[in-house]
């Protein structure tokens, strides 16, 4: 994220508290958990978009509107992080952006309680940017994307795999679409002091799919360089991706049985060697490249319908970077 | 807690939600998992402080400033449920309320994100309330507790006991004092629009050292079917108590070796027999009657206390119902 917002989530964040030494010492560690995600530095993608909606919308950097688009733009990156804790437990991951995920250098115990600070210090910033309306649109995103997370951990813990694509796009909606797209888009309205367009939700779930469909290509080919969680995580955690439904269609009955069986069983029991087959099976496969021509299709619909939605806005030269920011999304290397 | 709370908070929690036939079963779940803590019935004692404290206060039953105070009341509420939801993840309780924890019904990651959820629909009943100020009196009490939670965790999670009482006490003030005692009173005044009294603080610190240290004396000797967890929990979670602290001081060497040993140990790990044996030691020691004597001269000073900031409070009979409840926090029986 930019630096700026970094700075602010910062600030926010204790550093010292007033406690007598026998204790400081431990607290000192809880206030470095805090920091720990943030300053590992995520790419910003939701706080970019957001900021680049507020400037198309018309707020002028260096303004009071500005400064509150920051702030928002600020709790959008403390709900990424919180979140980011709470789903390595769920997901038992080992890594995030590079480094050992939270509760796996601090046990699970702290790193729940560290992520609920974390999340109030998220409601710190949505109140500090004082915005209309501002609250009301972050009560929503989390709801939605605590029922889209739900569906996701559900089917893990119930072992469901009778799932259609359209179960697993729908779950995808309220998962990623709305805190990734949609509610960035629409604070940056509010942000302008305008109403958001009714059409972003339209655009949004639309680019919302794209991009975690992008992520799930990604956690199979990606570079573990750049892409900062282990690669074939999602085969080790379980999840349910497009490729993995769409291959089901297809697969042999054996490398079913086969898929299935491990899936059955939980993370640390699941065979290495036969989680590799299984990932090449699905690199072989024409899998990767149709969820990859489904993602471009669904880019494709959400770019044009968000230019439409832009084609009035008062900042032109912002609507295009706004515009360029989600082309990103879903062909982005990492 | 009151039925016309518990209405509100089921009034903010959602019962459908408009997506597709396939996936709504499994959110029919989690809608009822979002319910399941609140209905399960606790015993309301810090929005009956809250309501007491804002009719103290001036606020009369049926204005709109009573309103606000129960909105207030719903948030403390849900705080408190949250809080369970996720406390009873990280200390791997066994019971909530005479049923078993959350997490042990639906899995870890399922309850935490459960109880993300509700703390979301916290902030939705703080920001219902309408009150200045009431957001940063929730901000304040999540960080104290959050802190407080940290070094009770810490000190588990690190097999730390060479702590003193003080340490102890300190931990309390955070993790106890504050969202139980302190921060109620405090939600009275803002809901009766005047500024809290400042010596809250002090009054709220004694009452709420009383409130854990019998909370901890209850954890040790309750009637199991009041009580709503398990009699012993604490030893078998490897708590820090005054009780435990006071008695390590003057047990034999081989008792404290016997202790020291098994809270080495991972909760299944330990031996039930020999927790037993520690149990009935702590039990036959005066670490009981001293921490109780503790607790109820806590408790003497922090109703001293209350009673003089509440001498010239506008609601006389009222304030006498805040002192009677605050009263019973140190002798309740579960």
């Amino acid at each position: 994220m930019r630096p700026e917002l970094l700075e602010r989530a910062l600030s926010l964040l204790p550093t010292t508290a007033p406690h007598p030494q026998s204790v400081q010492q431990e607290l000192a560690r809880y206030f470095a958990m805090l920091r720990d995600y943030p300053i590992r530095g995520g790419k910003g993608i939701r706080s970019e978009l957001l900021l680049a909606s507020a400037q198309a919308h018309g707020v002028q950097v260096g303004t009071a509107a500005w400064e509150s688009a920051l702030w928002l733009a600020t709790a959008l990156e403390l709900f990424q992080n919180w979140v980011l804790i709470h789903d390595d437990i769920e997901d038992d991951s080992e890594e995030r952006r590079g480094k050992p995920a939270l509760h796996r250098l601090h046990g699970v115990a702290l790193a729940i309680n560290a992520g609920d600070a974390l999340h109030a210090y998220m409601w710190a910033a949505v109140h500090r940017a004082g915005v209309p309306g501002a609250m009301e649109e972050f009560l929503a995103m989390i709801h939605r994307t605590a029922e889209g997370q739900h569906l996701d951990l559900a089917w893990v813990e119930h072992r469901e795999w009778t799932l259609t694509e359209a179960d697993y796009l729908q779950m995808v909606s309220l998962k990623t679409a709305h805190y990734t797209v949609i509610v960035p888009l629409r604070l940056g309205a509010l942000a302008a002091g305008l109403a958001p367009d009714e059409r972003f939700t339209a655009a949004g779930l639309a680019l919302g799919a794209a991009f975690q469909i992008r992520d799930d290509v990604l956690n199979l080919l990606g570079d573990p360089a750049k892409y900062g969680k282990e690669i074939g995580g999602d085969l080790l955690e379980g999840k349910r991706t497009l490729i993995v439904l769409h291959w089901l269609q297809t697969a042999s009955a054996e490398q079913k049985d086969i898929f299935l069986e491990q899936m059955h069983l939980e993370r640390p029991a699941k065979d290495t060697a036969t989680i590799a087959d299984i990932h090449r099976w699905l690199m072989d496969s024409g899998s990767v490249a149709y969820a990859q021509a489904y993602a471009d299709a669904q880019a494709k619909e959400g770019i044009a319908l968000l230019a439409e939605v832009l084609q009035d806005a008062p900042d032109q030269k912002a609507a295009a970077r706004l515009v360029g920011a989600v082309q990103e999304l879903a062909s982005r290397e990492a």
